[in-house]
């Protein structure tokens, strides 16, 4: 079948069979806009592109993959040591592929390890997919995956998340309770689907308090400077929020810097909760409150599911899509202490 | 050659060709007792493992892989941002193997790797390692190969280093120079190459202001707890150190717990000096004054210098062992500002 299929797929680019094997194959030898062509063609067809890779998986690399988008933030570091603890007992190596929040990257790294070279791959997706194509693929192709934190939710695969919703409602309305009467949301790219989640539990904690007049989202992204200026704005508006829920660590650092160089006080004049798990946020002027989700738990579940799913067990219902709940811890920033 | 040696090898253990082989790909159908004496004897006689294994090197996985003790810590994040900028331009993928310190993980990965999976490999030394044969294996095996940061200098590999010794000695004198008459050296496991050349750069510093009667090394380690009992016990002693300089950020952080809870004034009392790449610390409450190490730059070079090998380039002298400095970015908690 494979063969007939290489042909086939030879004849319709007018290729030879040896240059579409070697262009499935990710070589040197052939060129970028080449092996595009081949792919995508096998992509259209469902064509699993390495013959040999059906029985390299049964022959088991022992391998799994995490691709990631980056690890600078203690989250994913965290979900990792998660991962290599299940991984460890199972007799398992851990791969890490960094996206750099890169949709050709994780495209490309997914074309990859399509082969058999992993045994199975665990996904959070880059923030600037928009296309999921190579998911599907590799669906196709029939390799184990699992999504966590930031999924795609088209496709049949497992997700392990936490409540993003839920715990952004907690958030904002713990700002409220502490007397935020204008609570801005500092976004990062909403194309995101923990970010949306996370803007409806905020939406929905203004709304439950009757104060959706007040809605603030400023949407930030992976330029600093550029996340400076807007966040900047925000200080210096006319009439500037009391309270800031930032979706990202980094969000609430520039905050912070900020504030010192603007002289507002936090928590007098400005109350700031964030994710983070980051530890030491205990130890910054003044401690910060923050979101702190289950990471590890996270990549422990996802690991777990992902072998079950290697080793060809039955999902119960219940395991298709495990929500982990995050939590909060009060420091001085949100004003408790 | 390689199907004799694989014979030869087979017929010294009294097993089958077959059974060596599946051995030597680390295959799951085989023991582990198994695997072990087949590749001790592999090891032993300097054997090239897998017969494909310099073909595939020269068809080029286009791959190579970092090894690293751990990546809670943002220097190696930031190691692996440099040397991503360079595989990327190469069009290179990079893995990346987390040895969790323990010298058994790392010596399984190198083996994993010999096989022809990677390109080559950079590696940052596991703190428990203290045998060093799976190093001179791969290299037997021709495999190009980088230490950065933590290194096995007894074997012709280049190094990728900071100055440890002179920034420490640095560090040092920045305490003694703001009146710190008591300087205690929070070590980490003094087996590590870069902790025996901070401490060396201490006790120089010590000897230069001819106060060797203050030395004070404190010896930490893996165990959180283990740690912070080190560290009270230091700062209840009799006679407590004025100024501390902690090896790594975790020793700092740990540090500052302890003051608030002991209430001891950072910088009053005692003044804190720490290696971090957190840029964070300049929020801690006193601002922490670093030690920054230059990991992007680092992950950069040993990329730089992996590829020359790959490239079959002849590497200079100077390229042989390239050391780029640290520095220190000074804050509150010495007592500067």
């Amino acid at each position: 079948m494979s063969d007939v299929n290489l042909k086939k797929l030879a004849q319709e680019l007018g290729l030879s069979i040896s240059t579409v094997s070697r262009a499935l194959r990710d070589s040197h030898e052939i060129g970028a806009a080449t092996k595009q062509r081949v792919r995508e063609l096998a992509d259209r067809l469902g064509f699993e592109p390495n013959p040999h890779a059906s029985s390299l998986r049964k022959s088991k690399s022992r391998t799994i993959a995490v691709i990631l988008p980056e690890i600078q933030h203690t989250f994913f570091s965290q979900v990792i040591n998660g991962v290599e603890e299940v991984a460890q007992e199972k007799g398992y190596h851990v791969l890490i592929y960094l996206t750099h929040e890169d949709a050709r990257k994780e495209q490309d790294i997914v074309h990859l390890l399509r082969n058999g070279r992993v045994d199975g791959m665990m996904i959070s997706v880059a923030a600037s997919s928009t296309e999921f194509q190579h998911f599907e693929t590799a669906q196709k192709a029939g390799i184990p995956m699992v999504f966590f934190d930031r999924t795609y939710d088209e496709i049949d695969v497992p997700n392990i998340i936490t409540d993003n919703t839920d715990i952004a409602f907690e958030a904002t309305t713990h700002l409220i309770n502490n007397h935020c009467k204008r609570v801005a949301f500092l976004s990062m790219p909403q194309q995101l689907s923990i970010i949306q989640k996370r803007k409806d539990g905020y939406l929905k904690a203004l709304e439950a308090h009757e104060m959706t007049d007040t809605e603030n989202v400023v949407e930030c992204g992976f330029d600093v400077e550029e996340n400076r200026k807007k966040i900047r704005a925000l200080l210096q508006s006319e009439n500037p929020p009391d309270g800031i829920f930032a979706t990202a660590e980094k969000l609430a650092v520039i905050t912070y810097e900020l504030c010192r160089e603007l002289n507002i006080n936090i928590p007098d004049d400005l109350k700031i909760i964030s994710f983070s798990n980051l530890a030491v946020t205990a130890l910054f002027d003044p401690p910060l409150t923050t979101i702190v989700q289950p990471a590890f738990e996270m990549g422990k579940e996802a690991a777990a599911i992902l072998f079950k799913i290697i080793d060809q067990k039955v999902l119960l219902p219940n395991e298709k899509k495990i929500s982990i709940p995050s939590h909060i811890v009060e420091r001085r920033s949100t004003g408790i202490f």
